[in-house]
């Protein structure tokens, strides 16, 4: 039995950093859902309205992100280690800050054309957000960590997968893009979108960390 | 009343750590001030001889910080919790880094021409290291808190207003700029002088951490 | 005498973490010394199974670095602190992480030609990797720290050098290479070279604070 194990019995139900968890899970998925859009309109006025949104999310969930810290530097009992909180919060806002600096860079680079490969990134992100989502309303009673471990899973995939096709991508716009200015543009959207993907992953290795310990 | 509360009475009044913290703020805010005036002067040997001292000025920053670390790992009692001081020291250095990265980016990519939002990036990062170096001078006391305070949302505008020049000038450049390999350079350094504020941003992120536990 | 070196005479020897350690350390060198042979040898079908080698032998680093997160949750009593532990997993796992990550560049970006800048970096990566092997070895009854601390300085010179080299052919490749994407797809290459140094560093920073610790 762990030290977190006894402390269990001790810890009044937390009803402090679950929510904020909570909270900022669903700007996640709400962020995700926007940019996934990004790529399905093509009015240019629609682009633009949803590009602000996905800013207004983004520094929501930055608000979110510095109310937990506050939160964790002033209590003294945590439902988990105070280490993994943090690193939780860090890398969940990693996630949207990625999707939202994908989304300037796209408002700002202006690129002429983004393919199909865009579209599949983007719904890779939306996947992650949405497992991520998942994952984290199991955290409030952890009587179901199985369902905590089969979203780590699929998020591993997700990375895998986004992984591949971002390779593939930069290898095939090597071979047939001939402007290097736009080879710049998109080989940088790219990035910031497979790093999205990275930080979900990042944000799994902490779940599982969260259950072993708490097992 | 905080763990780290009860403790201050029992601590010695540091001697170590703050005046090491200060050293660093003070190299900082010197390498800061050389790199602002390698937009300001036109003469190419005083800039390379800029460069120089700013290469100099960094490794004498990790120096310091490497001491900060072995005195972390000696010492028993430490007037902050160990990990904001291991925090702090880090983000210190990358700041320091990150002037010294964009100082040698320019040194040897040789960009033909850096415009106006070179020389305003650079002024950026000198404030926000200005706004560290009254940070840390307030913390050998913390009598002033509200100095500290003010320093953090000080840098927090810094670096969104870096943020904003970084997107419009690299959008303005792809408009503008006609050669590739220009704009190759030109973003790599834009990226290291913007990579300068958001590391003056984490250390003010441990700055109002401290200040938080201290409280 | 620090609370570390107490606890050591408490400790029962492990036999968790180090042989996890070495094991990670031997993966290292071994996908290092295929990452070299990727420059030495011309033909293509044997350049690719390299790649598919290295990208293997890194998965294989992925999964003892995942047991050592696993051992680090669900054990009270560790050699070293749990943070050092986890910050060298992590750093190592960076090392082999960047190595395949240059490897798969040059399989998916398929640059024209590759200079002896390249053939240097990869020596100085498999030098850097046998000198943290080196280190590791010594980490299971640490009665030579002295072998630790110069390894540690080989390091610290290993990567001055690579950070050298890089910026040097960053800057004759801005020189003498006319063809933009050309310098895209090698500057992405030498930069994943020039980060697997960085992380041997980070590497090289951990053990110093172990031995520190354990003085």
């Amino acid at each position: 039995m762990s030290f977190s194990s006894i402390f269990k019995f001790l810890t009044p139900k937390d009803k402090t950093f679950i929510p904020l968890f909570e909270e900022n899970a669903k700007l996640m998925v709400e962020g995700a859902v926007l940019f996934n859009k990004l790529f399905l309109v093509t009015d240019l006025a629609e682009k633009s309205s949803l590009m602000i949104r996905i800013k207004e999310v983004e520094q929501k969930g930055d608000e979110v992100t510095h109310r937990i810290f506050e939160e964790l530097n002033k209590s003294f009992i945590t439902p988990f280690d105070r280490e993994d909180i943090h690193e939780l919060a860090s890398s969940m806002d990693d996630v949207l800050d990625f999707i939202n600096s994908s989304s300037q860079r796209i408002r700002y680079y202006k690129p002429k054309h983004l393919g199909e490969e865009f579209v599949e990134l983007s719904e890779l992100v939306l996947q992650a957000s949405r497992e991520i989502h998942k994952a984290i309303s199991e955290l409030r009673d952890l009587k179901h960590t199985f369902k905590i471990k089969d979203a780590c899973v699929r998020i591993n995939e997700i990375e895998n997968n986004a992984d591949d096709i971002f390779y593939h991508s930069i290898s095939k716009m090597y071979e047939n893009e001939t402007d290097p200015i736009e080879i710049i543009k998109k080989k940088e959207i790219l990035l910031s979108m497979e790093e999205a993907t990275d930080k979900a992953e990042d944000v799994a290795d902490v779940l599982k960390s969260i259950i072993v310990k708490n097992a």
